[in-house]
């Protein structure tokens, strides 16, 4: 028998319907909107429904924006001719938190994925070839994907088309980020993968 | 510099609101729901929008429900003798699961709390006393409110207050539900309090 009012029922299933949201938690939220004022509610229902009404893409990089070419592309002080490779808007956000980087980025959409059925040409790799060859001085490519099998894949298969096409491109330096240990990590708990990878990749002090 | 497009970071930003749900999150449903057919967004969008406004409160057990009397307080094959109370709707539903109760309820809508500024008469404690004086054969009354501070103090409360006004309902039996050790629980891990309240609350097998 269902207990709740039905406008209550409703929301406990729309949100437990969200990845990590189970039913115990969509009650507690339900709840929780339900003390709020209704004009918060009213806000929280506008931002769903307008959510990706805005989006474009920018033309250069591929990242998400609300103008083409977007913010980063378009800003003058930024150096072009490091661009670093990545899948997903939100690493764009998360690698752009860093002062240390001040190139432009190149968004793939993803990574190859055999099991998915998401191939090289479902990825913005042949526009990252193209861009290169149009780019005046491209000096670094940092292939920043995900360190996942996946992610991997997708940073060896760039590498290698740009190797092959080697004639256009001879200057750029092609690299891989650091993978090893993470800060704060603790070296007894570290899967085989990664502590290998942390030995392939140690350096000289 | 913002580098999501304005409605992606709306939503973000409306997502953390919510307790429990941090930053990064925020982002991770945000981007869950970018890749959801509109329509399922429209769907979300929409229940968050009604919520609440079919809302009325039964007038027995002021429980909410979408009809007065409620479905519990109308359903003729419920033991109307044995009346549980209860702090919360939300508690309803959980007790309701078991298939062992099959009295009503009585919802208090809260627990007494002095540091919040609830009391006694901000609660549904008179309606309760109203309600048992006007039942025909009150048998027992189950006060299950939660095992905190507040809940216990409530519990206390009420059943002063049903002894206070003995004359009228004599025959109440006034019952506490059982505090101790969680089913699945370890007792090496239970806090001071639980076990007092186990060990007072054994019997014999």
């Amino acid at each position: 028998m269902a207990l709740l009012p039905k406008s209550i029922q409703n929301l406990i299933n729309e949100l437990s319907k969200l990845p990590g949201i189970g039913q115990k938690t969509a009650q507690r939220l339900t709840f929780y909107l339900l003390k709020q004022p209704q004009i918060e509610r009213q806000g929280f229902s506008k931002a769903v429904e307008s959510l990706g009404k805005d989006i474009i893409y920018c033309s250069i990089c591929h990242n998400m924006a609300d103008a083409d070419p977007c913010k980063i592309c378009s800003d003058v002080k930024r150096d072009k001719s490091i661009i670093c490779v990545l899948e997903d808007p939100l690493d764009v956000v998360a690698m752009d938190q860093l002062a240390d980087f001040r190139g432009v980025y190149h968004v793939l959409g993803g990574a190859i994925s055999p099991l998915e059925g998401i191939g090289p040409e479902n990825l913005k790799i042949s526009e990252l070839l193209k861009r290169l060859s149009e780019n005046q001085e491209p000096k670094e490519i940092i292939l920043a994907t995900n360190p996942s099998m996946e992610g991997e894949a997708t940073a060896m298969y760039i590498a290698k088309q740009i190797k092959i096409q080697n004639s256009k491109f001879k200057n750029i330096k092609v690299t891989r980020i650091g993978r090893g240990l993470p800060m704060g990590g603790d070296l007894e708990y570290a899967d085989e993968y990664t502590l290998s990878k942390a030995l392939e990749g140690r350096r000289e002090y």
